[in-house]
């Protein structure tokens, strides 16, 4: 049995989800979990805006030992899609503890751009 | 109601507005800040050169339960703006906490470059 | 003597070896160790993935004073290295205290992008 | 009177001094220190390298209410520097506390590349 290590909270205040993509690859942002633990983790996304209420409650498991890299642009509520061209920040939430990285990808230009952060655990 | 997370004073040590922007993107940084409380925070900014006294009390309101994404170039104390082409650093104070992420895209050859951080939180 | 500094465990949730390289830059990724002790680190990797199990134990060395800056697709498990083009994770311990970051240089297109984070010390 | 803020003892495990630079920007990297305080900041650089011992005691000196963007060219031990092409680790300790963020730009290729990191502090 493996038990579970990270923090249960974590936020990141910079995602973008950029509209155009050039080149061989596709402008994108994964939220990176890791479940060291022998437990499915159950992560919950809050999804916040400049203008409008949040999105609350996006559902995705992580399965036992395994990291999940999630793209944001399969993150929907009900259907809804969270809108390319828009800043956002994204709040995630899990039963048990997790740790988390994002990346974003952007090709709006030929070459393609990275950044990383890892996100900011609350305790 | 929500409650206030994260921290009150962050610190960005290396901020930078490109002087050129070429391509279809403009350079420029922004400072992300998230309050994920159900009241305003009012961000207190300080701004630290190289070879001047620091620019003081520069002031944003971000509304509750909202991010924004704050671009240097729109901070100004009594319309003076921040200097372009020059280093400086960043001091963020809230009244109450916040989250906070920095991210520059240069744009100063034809295609992009991105970097991003958390903020350094003090506690 | 010089003491060991830093922590014993770290996680990188996002790591990723790019398929292609293009132009003068292999693509690549590095986890960078510094170990300021007057002994010898000895580390030990674990890799998670999305849909298998991890590969665990993979050791390497790091001498006393020195950084080592440790090529992704060098490491092993009995001969089996990292797959390319797969998203994966690296959780890394180590016997002694040491300082671990995270880099990636991605020439898929033909100019470079870099990312880079400092690893998640796990206490 | 301002107060010293941070911490007085940090680490870049992931440094590289690109040899190559093209298109209108030089490759270079820079440790950027932010000195809140009102006393100066007397900086004191550890370099390590893979395969020879370290650079100990190389100084600067930060003023008061200052930012300085430390360009590792600029470093130097009795007139020799950190040599190029080389993969080494900083570790930055201060009399007084200090934030530092250590960033890289690669003109390898025709575009330029960027990474930041906050650097990990030692407390």
């Amino acid at each position: 049995m493996h038990s579970a290590r990270g923090e249960k909270h974590w936020i990141i205040p910079d995602a973008y989800i950029p509209e155009i993509s050039s080149g061989s690859l596709l402008s994108h942002e994964s939220v990176c979990v890791l479940n060291v633990s022998s437990e499915e983790a159950l992560i919950n996304f809050t999804i916040y805006f400049e203008d409008r209420d949040p999105i609350e409650d996006i559902l995705v498991v992580v399965a036992p030992r395994r990291t999940k890299h999630i793209r944001t642009s399969s993150l929907n509520k009900e259907g809804t899609p969270i809108p390319v061209g828009v800043p956002y920040a994204i709040e995630v939430r899990s039963d048990i503890p997790i740790i988390v990285q994002y990346s974003r990808l952007d090709s709006t230009q030929a070459e393609n751009a990275l950044m990383s952060v890892v996100a900011y655990p609350l305790r």
